[in-house]
């Protein structure tokens, strides 16, 4: 990229133009009826689902190219990063998820999966850190299984809609340890900050787990060095995850954020929902806590988190 | 796919809104809000083309995946098979390039730099077949190298849009092989079906290559599983490839094709023009040749490829 005047720099972080720019009529129809002749080339397929989402994709995909006037060479370089990705990508790795996860497209979809309804609490990206089988605990039990970090209380309710508790829900909570990793980035296999329990039948819940910390997305291959190009930071704002489940209810994937982690504003996935963010309170060394551990010399911290699920079909 | 009635069926395969379906305006803020906050993490980039590209790049993908209200199912089926695509990727396969190929994408970039201008002949897709360092024949040589095919006689000038003609043009030329191969896929380490010539002081250039036939693009893999799940064909429409330059003159990468070869319609590249459709008369064994060759019993075909070329800046 040569010289660029800063009113040009400045002008070109702003305004990105809904129209191709000008090009000549008979340029204009060789490009539309191109965009055409490949849609038309899917009519024959068997199940029309497929057959509107690939239109739909190549319309977009042909707008895009045409919009942004793509150069060859920029389409070279664009078939080269996805190479990179798809050779970082293998079963403990999957890069085409953080590429989609840090151009907004896992949140976007969790949105359009998850349409606002009353006062129900609000989706979040899933991650690629959940865990099949996590251990049971009893309500009050610890999820931290070893990891490291300061205890946290977390506590709530479950309820529907129309405000009604729900008891036996299933609530799946992971994290991070205070060193921003999940177990499964561990070299052993170790289970730990993983755990489910059910709600009880006042729809109640609680557990002791760790104080959310951020940490880095892998940030060493492809997709880290497009963070790095464009001036971006790998560092999601610290959160707790939860999964949480209940027949005739809308299964919520979630996470709750912590208030005043600087990182709110900047969370690479685009995570953040001002809904999710909860005060985690500090607690000193030798306060009381809810369910009479003993932490010793211990700070703590406790967070409450009232859960409404929408019903499963909205 | 459940069953869907037929009604139903043709008005999917035809009708491809451009809007998004109808959520509530609570919903529609939300996705957009998101969209808004994608774009504006990328602001910070110190390359302004960049974020142009990015930032055009994240408002299409969201605007797409709101429009078809993509399901999560959907979206972990779209990471699985780019991971495929990822995959088989290697030194000898580029499975994104045929990806981009069968979309559209890669005529469609094509078509972006090389506007029509004037009569200049128009430009198709590079493929992945082309070798630098091709040999030199001389204006009447032979292409073929020893490959497989009915010979094809091959005649043309090189002119500017201003009528003139271009002398000493570098015409590459590179072609597949009666059976449908390249030189490249070929087990061992020939060249053939392809060369290079330069146009004479009056802009003209002949040569002997092979009638073309049609062949498949590699199809054993995920880009042909979406051929067949999608009811669309491998198969290219019969061509011959060309490369020329000359100074001050904008490159022409183009093919010709086979006028009556019923694959014009569906080449699953998408690069066939109606401008670039040629006849190949066939002509009987023992007709004379334009240079006298003696093919003995053999029939043969000629081809006559007049070619314009734009300025270098159009």
């Amino acid at each position: 990229m040569t010289e660029t005047s800063s009113a040009q720099t400045a002008a070109a972080r702003t305004a990105v133009p809904a129209d191709p720019p000008p090009v000549s009529a008979e340029q204009a129809a060789v490009e539309e009826r191109l965009t055409r002749v490949v849609m038309a080339s899917f009519t024959d397929c068997p199940n029309p689902r497929l057959t509107y989402l690939i239109q739909a994709l190549v319309r977009h995909l042909h707008a895009l190219i045409r919009e942004v006037r793509l150069t060859e060479s920029e389409w070279n370089a664009a078939i080269e990063f996805l190479t990179e990705v798809g050779h970082i990508t293998d079963d403990r790795r999957q890069e085409f998820i953080l590429l989609s996860d840090v151009l907004g497209a896992s949140m976007q979809t969790i949105n359009v999966n998850n349409e606002a309804y009353g006062d129900a609490t609000e989706a979040t990206v899933f991650g690629p850190f959940f865990v099949e089988d996590a251990p049971r605990i009893d309500n009050g039990g610890d999820i931290a299984g070893g990891a490291a970090g300061q205890p946290c209380w977390v506590e709530g309710t479950v309820r529907d809609t129309g405000g009604h508790p729900v008891p036996g829900a299933r609530i799946e909570v992971w994290e991070a340890d205070e060193d921003g990793f999940y177990d499964v980035q561990y070299s052993d296999e170790r289970v730990s900050g993983r755990a489910h329990l059910f709600s009880d039948d006042n729809g109640a819940f609680r557990f002791w787990g760790l104080t959310p910390t951020p940490y880095p997305i892998p940030h060493d291959g492809p997709v880290g060095r497009l963070l790095v190009a464009t001036g971006r930071s790998p560092m999601r704002a610290s959160h707790l995850h939860f999964m949480v489940s209940a027949p005739g209810l809308r299964t919520l994937v979630t996470h709750i954020f912590v208030r005043g982690d600087e990182l709110l504003s900047s969370d690479t996935v685009f995570g953040v929902k001002d809904s999710l963010v909860k005060d985690f309170v500090e607690q000193p060394a030798g306060a009381p806590t809810p369910d009479g551990r003993d932490l010793g010399a211990r700070t703590w911290s406790r967070a409450r988190f009232d859960i409404v699920l929408a019903p499963a079909r909205a």
